[in-house]
């Protein structure tokens, strides 16, 4: 993928992420440092826990200042216009969903670029996609949604599937990042708004 | 240790740990996917971590996708067996101590073949073995087992001070691996039974 | 910075977190080897993030044994000398915040070392500041300070801006460090003192 088109990528997962991880902050009723702080973690966690693991330290999100500021933005506009954004229905799982899916394909992506093999190449796009909405909702003291139903971690691996097959197919890398998206962003909507969800087992505790 | 011997322990213990990270998303109600997710973390938090810090990048769990296929073969066994596995007393205090042993001597192991000197390689040999433990809670909002009682951390102490003294003493290593490993599993499954434990303070809050 | 100097100011930081984590740990009856998990983890987590994200692998906290040593010494005088400590006024935030201070400078510098830029630099010095009590307070089920009022995180964006912004005039760096931890523990202190906080929104949740 180009460097260009990666990297408008990743800044609009950031965000994404960021809107969420202010959203999260807001209604826990933090004050205006502690909504930027959650913003910027959600924003930049999985970013920063994907290059640690390929050790491409220091991580992009602290060498470029892009990455702070538009997390900063992000999290003004949860903070000053946080009534606007909740007249959309669930704006924090709206745009957790769209960094989700950006997330995934980034990660998968960048995975390859360093060699990694499919399979791992799949867990990489999948823990960069679910790594800041579980330290967002970790220190929001949240179930992380990752381990609820309708389909989250199941949308992330689709979308890096499709990046990872991609590669093996010798498709261009561009489209096959946009289709891994979109294909991530729509099955999360889709199974939050229809409640498609996997089965869960009876525990006897 | 040999290449294989260290790979053979590895497995065990990420077998060990998922089954524990699937038992406990499935009493936590979790979905299939999110019952695979924490047998996964569960399994691999750990070595990643040790990994990520000794600067062993990408982690042997994101290259190797043995541990993958290992932690998804016991989050399956864990939820769609869930009901035999809980007629074990205690499932998943069992599998997270076989665990905890298991990585304690694996860390302390690979933290000394990195040239860590005997302080550090027993910490990271600890940091190894309670790891996907903390990661398992934390995600499913409970308080580490590693912070309660009934010799959970000293047992890891112990199987990782067992391997850095026969290293120090120019013991082969392997049957030091299982003496160590051996060691803290028995540890922490008699302070289960007997309730043995460490004093604790008085606190005045 | 002259490497003693750093250390020295290291060394105190690790002392006043690992207090910080014993006093927590007693707080919520923790067992003494609990207690000194969650000292360690107070004292070094901070670093050890920063040196994991800025490729400084193993991370200093795990090579130098006396981090260890004085995290230990530390959570036993936290746990034999709890009443004592206790006698403080809010004893838990006191030593929470010099760390804080003295992490935050430390990291900025480390980071500015390391080549980062000076955006980079405040915020690996402010995640040097609030990892270890972010991670405390995780392990131990509370909200972590990080996100609650009273300028916490804004107290360490002042000591790591002070160090940057040193750098960037090339002022004497150990000077600077001084000044800038001095800064973010009064700011801190008098915050919780005054109770001055930043703004909060209303939510509508």
């Amino acid at each position: 993928m180009s460097y260009g088109f990666v990297t408008a990528i990743d800044f609009l997962g950031t965000f994404a992420f960021a809107i969420s991880g202010a959203t999260a902050g807001v209604r826990r009723h933090l004050d205006l440092f502690g909504v930027l702080v959650l913003a910027f973690a959600a924003a930049t966690a999985g970013g920063i826990t994907r290059d640690a693991l390929l050790g491409a330290t220091p991580p992009v999100a602290l060498v470029d200042w892009r990455y702070f500021a538009i997390s900063m933005l992000a999290g003004l506009i949860g903070f000053f216009r946080h009534d606007a954004i909740e007249r959309f229905r669930n704006p924090l799982q709206i745009s957790d969903a769209v960094g989700l899916g950006l997330f995934a394909v980034i990660g998968a992506g960048k995975a390859l670029d360093y060699g990694l093999g499919p399979v791992g190449a799949v867990m990489l796009g999948i823990l960069t996609g679910v790594g800041g909405g579980i330290v967002r909702d970790v220190l929001s003291m949240q179930i992380p949604i990752v381990l609820q139903r309708e389909l989250y971690a199941v949308a992330a691996l689709v979308g890096a599937l499709i990046v990872v097959a991609g590669h093996a197919l010798a498709l261009p890398a561009a489209p096959t990042a946009v289709v891994g998206a979109v294909a991530c962003i729509v099955l999360r909507f889709m199974a939050l708004r229809r409640g498609w969800q996997l089965p869960v087992a009876r525990a006897r505790h």
